[in-house]
């Protein structure tokens, strides 16, 4: 049996807009300790990690690990009817692995409106991703808001984004045809308030190759934190965090694409940005390689 | 000859938009009580009547009956001209029934910016629906804007929705093929707002089924009151009713639909919402019952 | 060498905004006196004249004149990555003629964010339209808002407006083939805010007739100017001038329609709207004629 109530109901709501047009069936799985959500992009590039702790619920019972995948548009659909200040509580009957169907319930808080949601799942056995903890060259953390404006920027000018971290700087280099950007972000703790702060830690300094779609994918989750933790080694995916305080994650994980670093000078090399991406230069991400995340002890 | 001037001339710009979408051609009615718009959407499965009293006028001279049919999205282009504090005044010159073209005056409050407006109409009979009023099995007010946000949600899953009034609450239920949902509002005058409260009065409980797509092209009403009060009982056409203060109203009258509530269990019926709705299943309006709005006295 | 400095980089975004729609390839001139940008639409029904003085810039350094062609779309995507507050450079090296790439640099205030981009361009020679200076019948000047308002909804009702000036009142009228429209605006200088006066001065009484399509794109460029300022000859090209204070102003030139006046009762005229208005009934702008701007100090 499960049920768990999370009085803050509409950060279900924002997470689901921000991976719903990443992944179209998410795996469900509920457990003792929280609640996780995973999948993997249809091209294998990409993976998505969403955990919310049973502490973060209000109230949480959780007798069987249940695992069930669902459909994240249709879920997307019914979470866009809570109110901002609606309570959510998910339940599931019997055994778990028995329940062939969730129900999603919204209360206002003065109980006057009271909506059930009810939703055919599909069970499936456990399956983690297992993605391992490993020690990263180089993180930065920088405000979310400014890396889903970055992203956008460079996604008018080329496909790619080589992302350059020395202790001095955060450099985001896009190279079209007939334009080229630089972007650098300085490491800045003065800030007024500590959302906005810009900051750096780097073993040896990195410079790795991304597809910006997969980026500006991951920055539709802007709304879940006021940061952004991203963590490089050149061969290891990178990982993108938004952290939600004391709740929970939401990470990505992204393979850097193989191909060289293009130096040549703007405008020698007019093809560029028209060939197709080799489908080669951006490897799957190897679910089985051993990933320790780096303790991100310095910034805390 | 016609003169009828609305300092509040935003009001006849909300009207417009909230039926445009819903009929094409309307017929115009000013009379010494004042001005009535009426239309049968082209399936005639709806009726939309608008009426503002004469009184609610800020000046209002009507010496012959005036009856004209006029393009809707015509005359929506034109009230769109009207500033949130221009003065409208609409004019027909001679005899009512030899006027081919009206006249919209729009006023800026100061002056200094008069811009008229020339319209084309098409000279008709008088031709009213004259729907009467009939007593209800069950009545509920509630406020607009979540009755216009419960139909937003519903027909994310289905193409019908089953409205059941007791005096415990009013339900609204829809069941798609892998969804169902139900949102309950319970009676609740303890509010801040009157506009806040949920009022339900029964004389017999009653579930009736709807089509989604005209209880949501109604709400576009909602910018007009705050309030919504809907009238049901089995035999007759629904009433959703929007009223404004003192100065009228806008009524839309649905047929229910004649299938029978489908009570079987989720996902037992996958090919349900495939099927076109039949035709017959939601009968035209039949503007010859006689019906008899019952007096909202509880309410007032 | 080039280097122009304008500590409000956010300006120049607004005017690729106002311009972009209306033309692909704009021809830049950086000079000692400043900094224009011209570029007739392909029809060449109308030219556009964007001005900002050497010292409207915060720093200004230019040894030789610099003449290329750029994509405006381009151009605008560089922009578009300004914050509201980010400080703009514009840098060319070496010899004018000789330089094939444009550097745009945007700072943020506290410096914690730099982006470079470079832009490939195409040398051209000087090429200025040389329109001249004329003295024209009818001058007047508005709120910039209110003369888009007028044309987007007279866009609404006809191809074309007939903008006819007395002392009296300036009066924009559109004909359709069910609609006709008449927007008067009458001179009124007695105004909570300077911006929201409207001047007019007459030499002459004129009324001509212009192509709405072209009126409208001009009035993209509203965010620029509180106040816009028309100048009419039967026999010129008119002006539609945004005047950006000290700094500079946009100027659009379009030719008036040679057609008469259509003076037939609305609903007579049926076809009227249908058929292609003809290309010799807007002849393209002469930049060969003599016009001469009339001083406007009756107004400053």
């Amino acid at each position: 049996m499960l049920e768990a109530r999370l009085v803050q109901g509409s950060l279900m709501k924002k997470v689901m807009e921000a991976i719903k047009d990443l992944i179209d069936i998410g795996n469900f799985e509920f457990s003792s300790t929280g609640f996780m959500l995973t999948d993997m992009d249809p091209n294998r590039f990409s993976v998505m990690e969403f955990f919310l702790h049973s502490a973060g619920f209000d109230h949480y019972h959780c007798d069987r690990n249940l695992s069930f995948a669902m459909n994240l548009h249709n879920l997307a659909k019914i979470l866009n009817c809570a109110a901002d200040d609606d309570i959510l509580t998910i339940q599931a009957q019997g055994d778990g692995l028995a329940a062939d169907s969730i129900t999603f319930t919204l209360e206002s808080p003065n109980q006057d409106k009271v909506s059930k949601f009810e939703m055919k799942v599909k069970k499936i056995d456990s399956q983690q991703f297992g993605i391992p903890r490993t020690k990263y060259q180089a993180i930065f953390r920088m405000p979310s808001s400014e890396f889903a404006r970055i992203c956008m920027d460079l996604s008018n000018i080329a496909d790619t984004v080589v992302i350059s971290v020395t202790k001095e700087a955060v450099k985001f280099s896009a190279r079209g045809d007939i334009r080229a950007a630089t972007i650098a972000c300085m490491p800045n703790t003065d800030v007024d308030k500590v959302e906005e702060a810009t900051l750096i830690a780097v073993d040896e300094p990195v410079g790795l190759t991304f597809a910006l779609k997969y980026m500006s994918l991951f920055t539709k989750a802007t709304p879940l934190a006021d940061q952004v933790t991203i963590s490089l080694s050149s061969d290891q995916p990178a990982v993108v965090e938004y952290k939600m305080a004391e709740m929970g994650h939401i990470r990505f994980y992204l393979a850097p694409k193989i191909e060289e670093m293009n130096t040549e000078p703007l405008g020698e090399n007019e093809d560029e940005m028209e060939t197709e991406p080799q489908a080669e230069s951006n490897p799957p991400v190897d679910t089985k390689a051993k990933i320790e995340l780096w303790e991100l002890t310095s910034f805390d």
